[in-house]
């Protein structure tokens, strides 16, 4: 039977949605509320075709739901709210909690709050999305599907720092990894190919390469995460558009000390003001980059060639984590259309037996290694509201066979346990 | 003809010394001064197959030099100071200013001295060696050899760090890696091992893995370093005895944050109470780790199989940058001595086609690939007094040359340029 379930992403003052038709997976209505808390908040939505933006007071989150389910109403997208079957929400951090997609109840909220000191600007504002959707829509189930669940089959060598142990007790720090929801799109999707290929996806060994504004890879194998780039913070790994990734430890507190610096003057210093934007002192945006270094602009060249070097070594790194390859696979914003920067880490990975078909890969598609790799190349989009989707089913059918079996038990013993 | 050449590392309360007959690389005498700054001191020296220990007042460097000079002509190791030709002192840092070891003048030392808030516990103990021998030996030439010189050679995209450029022009933060007068030394013994078996050693990619204590890994081609692993200091790259290695950098300003800790503070931390000392809670010493982990310590095993994880993961990242490889080589204290590391690490790297020949392993040969492995697998001691010794002669015969040809210009034109 078809359903109705939204994908939520809730920011500290926008809210991005999705309504998808499942399990046909299409796009019914799909949207934004930007500048919540304002007066002049933005409201975009595309739905049958069609794009409509809003100007309007913004309050709260809460307003934004309502004003969404009003909407989806008065254009006739559903005809009632009893059609929403299910809202699934992008949470950021679910810390050791999480494994896996979870139904929403209070206990679940309470934990997603107190893993909050992770996460202090997502974890929050993804509950008051959470909130917002409970209470206009109370009689609809809630997901929550966290950006870490997807690691958390990382093993002690892959998820321990060699830090001691004392704050791995008192704070939990550890690795947890992001963009979970994506690479774990990506493993569904290669072993889905495989299997429509006829090859056995058993073992599958895939690095995915999840290169947008924020950027990680993820070494999977057999459909679960062995090791990721991004760390405790999502600033691990990689360079990225304004972050800088692994540099040397020692240059913070240096940096401190010499210019005074708070924590998180630092912080943001490193997360806002630095990766391809610091070296190429020109835009965080791949695209900008890419079109200035073709001007000849040694900075945008040097910060090209930096973000390369660091995708390639990372790749090459986690080859010996996988004992192998079958799949690389890029995606999202820079993976998916930077034909360009795909053809620079291959190049560099050459050297390890894999080649790209050029024109295959100026072509942007599906698989673009040449018949010499010794692993296949592939370009997959990822679809993040998608995979919220998905989850967002499995986990409401879980619960409603749960509580099916719970109201079996009662009815015969007359008590819960 | 036949010189005597001092190889010298001068530490806060330490002084470490060789002398060397050159260029027989015979060590004729070698020893250290302990505890300078206390009337507890050590000095322990080793000549003519003899080793003595000496319980002094140790007030200062210079005290200690002018000891070690008396104990010699003392013991009859030389008849005379003249007999002494050259004096090599290890500087940790040399910053942007020194590509190449260099003569000790006046500038010289301003510069060494100058660059001391790069590396604050070094540079100025190193003068302090360099100041005692000048005024103990007024005739003798004195050399800086610099651990950082050797990966000058560094592009600036394996140089620069994506953090704000002003940081570069204000405190010359980028990588500038240390141990290299070991990476330098492998580098030039692996190129003399090709040539000697007629095999050419132009272009030759060696990834140098200096594992001891203090642990980095360097990629060389052509013998020029192209990438390593430590960075802005030496706490960057591998996980090392009681040194984190590259962690998440959002690590430090949480931690700060959390526990109210200063720069000094969290800087101590990942210096001093990390790495294998850490996550094993037993030890910095690898050799301790080995035995517990083979006695079923849990601790212990994960604290090897990460140190491992990381060199396996370093010189994959390396094959990328250096476009193949054609020899990987072991060295320093776990390098050239723990068979268990080796095996390890070249076990994760099968998949890149490196493969061990495991008896060769255990007896510890100069080769240890298999007849199947794409690349030479290398056990090279690694000798830094004798790399300081052959540079000190080399640097001070062309002083020499050039002191000549002043003087030549001086004689002819009756004044200096």
């Amino acid at each position: 039977m078809s359903k109705k379930i939204f994908a939520v992403n809730a920011g500290s003052s926008s809210l991005k949605f999705q309504l998808l038709d499942m399990p046909s997976k299409h796009v019914i209505a799909k949207g934004i509320f930007e500048k919540i808390g304002s007066q002049q908040g933005i409201f975009t939505m595309e739905f049958k075709g069609r794009k409509e933006k809003e100007l309007l007071d913004l309050p709260s989150h809460q307003f934004a739901v309502q004003h969404l389910l009003d909407a989806l109403l008065k254009q006739q997208v559903i005809r009632s709210l009893d059609e929403i079957d299910g809202v699934g929400h992008r949470v950021a951090h679910g810390g050791e909690s999480f494994g896996d997609s979870v139904y929403v109840d209070e206990r679940v909220m309470s934990i997603i709050e107190e893993l909050a000191f992770l996460a202090p600007s997502h974890n929050p504002v993804n509950l008051t999305g959470i909130a917002a959707f409970k209470k206009a829509l109370p009689q609809v189930g809630n997901v929550a599907v966290f950006d870490t669940a997807f690691h958390q089959s990382l093993r002690p060598e892959f998820f321990c720092y060699p830090i001691p142990s004392r704050y791995y007790e008192r704070y939990q720090i550890r690795k947890y990894g992001f963009h979970g929801t994506s690479h774990q799109y990506i493993a569904e999707k290669v072993a889905a190919l495989w299997e429509e290929q006829g090859e056995s996806a058993a073992d599958l060994r895939i690095i995915s390469c999840h290169l947008g504004n924020g950027a990680s890879i993820c070494a999977i194998k057999n459909g679960c995460s062995v090791n990721t780039s991004m760390g405790f913070t999502p600033l691990a790994g990689l360079m990225m558009g304004s972050r800088s990734g692994d540099i040397d430890p020692m240059i913070l507190p240096f940096l401190m000390q010499q210019e005074g610096l708070t924590a998180q003057a630092i912080s943001d210093l490193l997360n806002k003001e630095s990766g391809l934007l610091a070296v190429s002192q020109l835009s965080n945006d791949v695209r900008d980059i890419v079109e200035a270094s073709q001007q000849g602009d040694g900075k945008a060249a040097l910060a090209l060639q930096m973000f390369v070097n660091r995708i390639a070594q990372t790749v090459a790194a986690y080859i010996t984590d996988l004992a192998g390859l079958d799949a690389l696979v890029f995606t999202a914003g820079i993976g998916e259309h930077s034909a360009l920067i795909r053809e620079m880490v291959i190049n560099k990975l050459n050297c390890l037996g894999l080649f790209l078909n050029p024109s295959a890969n100026e072509q942007g598609q599906l698989f673009i290694q040449n018949k010499d790799s010794k692993a296949k190349i592939l370009i997959v989009p990822t679809d993040e509201e998608l995979m919220i989707a998905q989850d967002t089913m499995r986990i409401l059918e879980l619960e409603q066979q749960s509580s099916e079996i719970q109201t079996h038990k009662v009815a015969r013993t007359g008590h819960t346990t």
